[in-house]
Parts: structure tokens; C-alpha cells; sequence
């Protein structure tokens, strides 16, 4: 939390100083006086995609027609290489960006439970995404695995001896979000990782909520395998494709359900034969989405192009004024911190609990500032560091504070 | 084939009085003089496409940002139920449009082969599309399946007769092209499923030759399942997502292998134990692709307005002409059809073998004729009818003739 009181002069001198402030207008922002704090369900349009969608499609799509492939066959590779070594800390050749969070998280967990044959536990956590839950079940089921469930804490997270006591040499795979979809709790990747692989695990992470929101050390952390999506942070728009990462050490070994034909050796041969290619490319199914991957492509390096660790500074702080904010003014008026206090514990949202939560994130949107509520009784902020300012925090709490005096 | 012999102003005077001839000012067609005869591989854009995806990006992400998902989430079924009901006769609520052609295909095959428990084969071409052969394969892999492939025919298709032998009490599915993608052959689908269904199997379906090239009667036929592509000949663009068809009857046997949250009942209640809904939304999976749905709903529309009979129509009839072309001009220099010679028989697309096809190709393409090489010696050429007019196949067999006569 900040020391001090936070004041409106405060707010507007840091938005005036922020080292990012110019990238916001490098986004379409129609309506400046909307109070923009769900950037973490969908980040806002950036001006370059719409310019990087009109070029796609009139002279990519509507002129160069199947010419372009020459250039589109490399993309899910691409995208993956700018958001693997960009955003996420990967090695080279360790992420592709295709199909979606859920058809990717599905792939990995049986291809990494096959990596670890005779163990039949997979491990989770009671307030993982549900999406996630769904895969691990469908899984479990296929597989005839049993999934172990460690304790929800809806406002800390996981906690890590629950989660170390659920860890034994039945277990093949930890599947967990590194940012709570809910509270915004961080797991440490690197602390669990070394649990799992001290138990002969691996680690399956999913970074919906983490991508282009905190720093993300996945080679440095040994995590193994991880999904998420690109249209939070990362701005890649409604339903963009999601990305997938598999550490370069484990991608020969790892034998995925769901073969296709953007994963074949020499794939305009058009062999019969299922014969995949090497790397981070043998994962491809399907025909890649081209204009979703160009607004991935271009919303990532817009946000490359300030640089990820400002970004997560600011997200950081974002938070920690948030976290003031619910102190100051909304605990004293019934409101609960549904989040951990310490920002370093937290991704880039933060969430309040209140008995009124659903009428009051309606009441909040018809005042023109837009979270999101949460079962069961929660409103989720997210601070979306390349568009979000101080002052829509400041703004965005004061109207719940108005609410919740009945102003 | 045609009687009598075609003329440059017969030809004229088809362009001209064609009753379809009106929608090819829809489209974007920068260079007028290419010839582009591969809208089978990827469909053109249309300009109502430009305008959807601009007003989708700029109004629907930009401004109206997470508010948006009220109208985005029902576009899966929304655009399936379009693209079911006026393209691939099939009854409403039958068909999803998600994912790709690839994973739904891998779904609905796992899925079938459930529904038939005990029987281990499942039956296809040799040549089928290599990407169905690699899902048939990776299923059988993942199930102890056996893939029973039935004779390659290249020129003229699946033959009935050895069709029938493969199909016995052991065949849980039975999974064919309805249009095969090198040579055009068509099977037919009422005659396959009745086949299927006597030994007790189910019928999967890949249309994505078909959709928007030739009739397709789904409910007609009693065809149980199916996948297609929407870029082809739908014009839905590069990497559009792929339709899933599940017969009414079957929707709520069906147990297909991953779940996700947009097919859970509730979803944003976000329980974490998976309970379907009902109908075919009990098929998606995650987030779906806006911007893409937005085009491919924009297009179906589009050809919808001019009517899918009239199109198959002009379809038939292109392909009827080049099939007459090749008799007349190509084959007399050595190229041979390799295609169903009956227009009855192909889909909207004719091959022609020759010793030197992919240097003819790429000759052909200098030369401002787009065809797809296919292996091992052939050139495809694809008659997309809302976009082809009959001057564009005299000229680009005209230039291949030319090619083979060494001018």
C-alpha cells in the first residue's frame, strides 16, 4: 500500500509523469470520460491494429489472396517468438500462439501426463478458472486420472503448505493459474515448480490473467508448460488466439493428443503419414486465424514497444493505489479487500467483496465506470497498465465510495 | 461436358446474361486482370467484409468494448445456425461455428467412435485430406482404434463398391470427404450414410470442399456429423473458423473429449464442475473468435443473398467448361482430367495431371493464372462461383494451353 494519503494533485501528477502516459494515445479511446477498469476481461483497441486489420485484409487478404500464405504460414511461430521472449521469458522457440486457452490447456495436461506415466493425480486448486476445472475433468475422465483439489482461499489464493501437502509421487502434473482469475493472487512460479519437480511432477500454468500484467519468468523459473489467452493485457482483441509454451527441452518427448496438418513435416507434400515436424511447431493443429494473429502481432509490439517491465511497474502501482483506495474509503462503508494486501503478492487486478456486488457493478456501470463482477459477491478491477491512468482508479473507487454512501 | 464447341463470344455472352453476375461487384477485386482460380484454397474478400470488420473493431471492440460480449456470444451459433440452415441443409440448431476444422474434426470422431462402443475400426480414404488422416490416426492412437483406409482413387474418387466391402460390424464411423480436395470427386451423402447406418455406424463428414460449392443436404441425407472450413468458398477469410454439425438426434448421446466454459450451462456463474448445456452450444469450447465470426457471418449473408442454388448452379457450370476445355485443348498436348469426368460427379473444383505440373503452376501464376499445385503432378483449378466468371476459366486453360504449346 501507499504511504500517505493519496490526493487528487497526487493522482494528476502521477499521470502526468508516468513514463508510459504516451502509449495511451496510441489507443482508440471514443469516450475519454469512461472509466475503462476490466482491460483484463478485454484490453482496449490500439490504433496500429486497426491500421495493421485494414492492411491485412485489403492487401494481405483482398489482393495478395493465397500469395499470402507465404507470409502467413510463419505466424503462429512468430507471435509465439514476440510474446515468448518479450512477455513471458521464455527461450527462443518455446511458444506458439494458436487455437484457444482451453483446446491448448487440454493438449498440454494429457501430453504431460503421458510424460509421466504411472502417476494418476492431477493437481489443482478449488478457485482455478473454471474453464480450466472443465479440461481437467474432461481429461481426468479420458485419462482415468483422479484430479486432487487443493483449498480455495477466493482472496489469497492458493496457499503454499496446502499445496505441498497435496504433492506426492502419484502426481504428474500441477495445474494451476499464476494470477487468480478472481482475487488476483500471484502463485510463485518458480517456488512451486521446484515442489513439483522435487516430486517428479510438472508444472502446467495457465497465464491468462498474468501475460502483459506482471513479469512472467518462465525459463527462469523451470516451469514446464503453460497456456493463456491474448486478448486481456496483451490487446489482441475479442476471442484473438491463445498461446502455448513448452519448454524446448521437453518438446521432442511430449507426445500431444490432436495431431494436424499446420504440425507437419514438409506439409505441402501432403503425406498421409502423420510425421511432425521439430520444434515449438509440431504443436500447430488447424489453419491459424491470419487477422487475429496480425493484431497479436501488432498489439504486442506497441506494448514491446515501451517496454514490458514499465508496464508492470505500473500495473504494480495501479494496484497499490486500488488497494489504498478500498482501505480508506471502502472498508469503513462495508467493503471487504478480496485481494492479497501486499501488491507484490498480486497480479494487476484487485477485487472488493460486498453483499451488493452484482447490483453494485451494475450501478457503477451506469455511472460509467466498467469492472467486473465475480461470484460470488465480488467487483474485479483490473488495471490495465497501457491504458488505465491513476485517475481512473481514483475515479473509479470514488463512485463506489459514492454508491456506497448512498450518494 | 458441354455440346457443341465454346467460343470466346459464348463465353461473352454467359458472363453477361450469368444471373449471379451482380454479386462479383461485392467483392474487392484490386487487379481485375488476374485470373484467380483458387478461391477454393481461400475465398475473396467482399466489401460488405471490409465494412462488418471495421464497425466490429471500431465501434463493437473499441468503443464498445467488454459490453460488446452481450451480442458476441451468441455469434458461434448464430453463425451456425446461418451457415446450417441456407448452406448445408441441415435443420436448425445443428451447427456451431469454433475452432478449427482439425480439432472439431478430432471431437466429433472420439465423440462417434464412444457412441458405438465395442466397434474398434473406423473407415476413410487413402485420399482423404492429409489433416483428416492425421486425426484418424492420433484418435486411433489415443483410443486403440484401427483406421481401415479404403483404395486411393485420384482421379475419380471413393469407389462405392469397395466402400461397401471396408464397412462391417466392427466400423464405429465411417469418415470421408464429401468433395475431395485433390481431384473433386464427390461421394454422395445420402447413399454413404444409408450404407453406414445399415451396419449399425455413423457417418463424419468433412465438407469443407463443399460448403458454398455444391448442394449439401444434411438432414436429407441423414448424415449424423460433419466439419468444414468457412475460407474457402464461404469467403469467411485466412483462418476463419470451422462449422460442427451434429445431427439433432445425436446431440444429446454425444460425448465428446475436452470441455470448456462456453458450453457450460451458466456459464458465467462459473461453477467448477462441468454440467453441459443443452443443444449443439454444448460444443464450444473457449473464448470464440469475434472478429472472424463477424466475417464469416458478413459473407454467408452475403452469397445467402443471391441465393446458394444459383451458386452451385454457376459452380457446376464453370467446372463443365474447363472440364470441356481440357477435352478440347489440354489433353491433345499431353495434360489429362483428373477429375470425375460428370459434372454430376465433382464438386466446383477440376484437376488436370501433367508430367510438369508444378513448373506449369508456377508459369501459369507468372502469367497472372492463380491455380493451387496439388501432388503428385497436378493442377487445381477452383471455380468459386460468386467471383469466377467464365472468361476467367477460357483464359486460364487458354494460358495453360499456351504453356503446353510452348508459347
Amino acid at each position: 500500500m501507499l504511504h500517505g494519503e493519496p490526493t487528487w494533485e497526487l493522482i494528476e501528477h502521477w499521470d502526468a509523469t508516468d513514463p508510459v502516459r504516451r502509449l495511451r494515445e496510441a489507443f482508440v479511446i471514443p469516450d475519454e470520460s469512461l472509466v475503462y477498469l476490466d482491460g483484463n476481461s478485454l484490453g482496449r483497441l490500439s490504433r496500429p491494429t486497426v491500421q495493421t486489420l485494414a492492411r491485412t485484409v485489403e492487401d494481405e487478404w483482398g489482393a495478395g489472396l493465397i500469395g499470402s500464405w507465404q507470409d502467413w504460414l510463419a505466424l503462429p511461430e512468430q507471435v509465439g517468438e514476440l510474446i515468448g521472449t518479450r512477455v513471458l521469458g521464455a527461450a527462443s522457440g518455446e511458444v506458439v500462439v494458436a487455437d484457444s486457452t482451453t483446446v491448448n490447456l487440454y493438449r498440454l495436461l494429457v501430453g504431460a501426463v503421458r510424460a509421466r506415466p504411472g502417476r494418476r493425480v492431477v493437481v489443482t486448486d478449488a478457485d482455478n478458472f473454471p474453464t480450466d476445472h472443465y479440461v481437467l475433468q474432461g481429461a481426468a475422465r479420458e485419462l482415468g486420472l483422479t484430479v486432487r483439489v487443493v483449498p480455495a482461499h477466493l482472496d489469497t489464493g492458493v496457499d503454499p503448505a496446502e499445496l505441498s501437502a497435496a504433492i506426492d509421487e502419484d502426481v504428474s502434473v500441477i495445474c494451476l493459474s499464476h494470477v487468480a482469475y478472481r482475487s488476483g493472487a500471484l502463485v510463485d512460479l518458480a517456488t512451486v515448480t521446484a515442489l513439483a519437480h522435487r516430486a517428479g511432477a510438472l508444472t502446467l500454468w495457465d497465464l491468462s490473467h498474468s501475460a502483459g500484467a506482471v513479469a512472467v519468468d518462465l525459463a527462469g523459473s523451470g516451469a514446464d508448460l503453460a497456456v493463456g489467452c491474448t486478448y486481456k493485457y496483451l490487446c489482441g482483441g475479442p476471442g484473438a488466439p491463445a498461446f502455448l509454451y513448452v519448454r524446448a527441452g521437453l518438446q521432442d518427448e511430449l507426445d500431444l493428443p490432436v495431431w494436424g496438418w499446420f504440425g507437419q513435416r514438409d506439409q505441402f507434400e501432403m503425406g498421409s503419414e502423420y510425421a511432425p515436424r521439430d520444434g515449438i511447431g509440431r504443436f500447430l493443429l488447424g489453419t491459424p486465424p491470419v487477422l487475429a494473429l496480425r493484431c497479436v502481432q501488432t498489439s504486442v509490439a506497441l506494448l514491446d514497444g515501451v517496454g514490458l517491465p514499465a508496464l508492470w511497474t505500473k500495473g504494480r502501482r495501479l494496484g497499490e493505489l486500488a488497494a489504498t483506495l478500498t482501505t480508506r474509503w471502502l472498508e469503513p462503508l462495508g467493503a471487504a479487500l478480496a485481494s492479497p494486501p501486499a501488491a507484490s503478492a498480486r497480479g494487476a487486478h484487485l477485487t472488493v467483496a460486498h453483499p451488493r456486488a452484482r447490483a453494485l457493478t451494475a450501478a457503477l456501470i451506469e455511472r460509467g465506470v466498467v469492472p467486473d463482477f465475480r461470484t460470488p459477491d465480488r467487483i474485479r478491477f483490473g488495471f490495465a497498465p497501457a491504458t488505465t491512468r491513476y485517475r481512473d482508479v481514483w475515479t473509479g473507487f470514488a463512485t463506489l465510495r459514492d454508491l456506497l454512501t448512498g450518494r
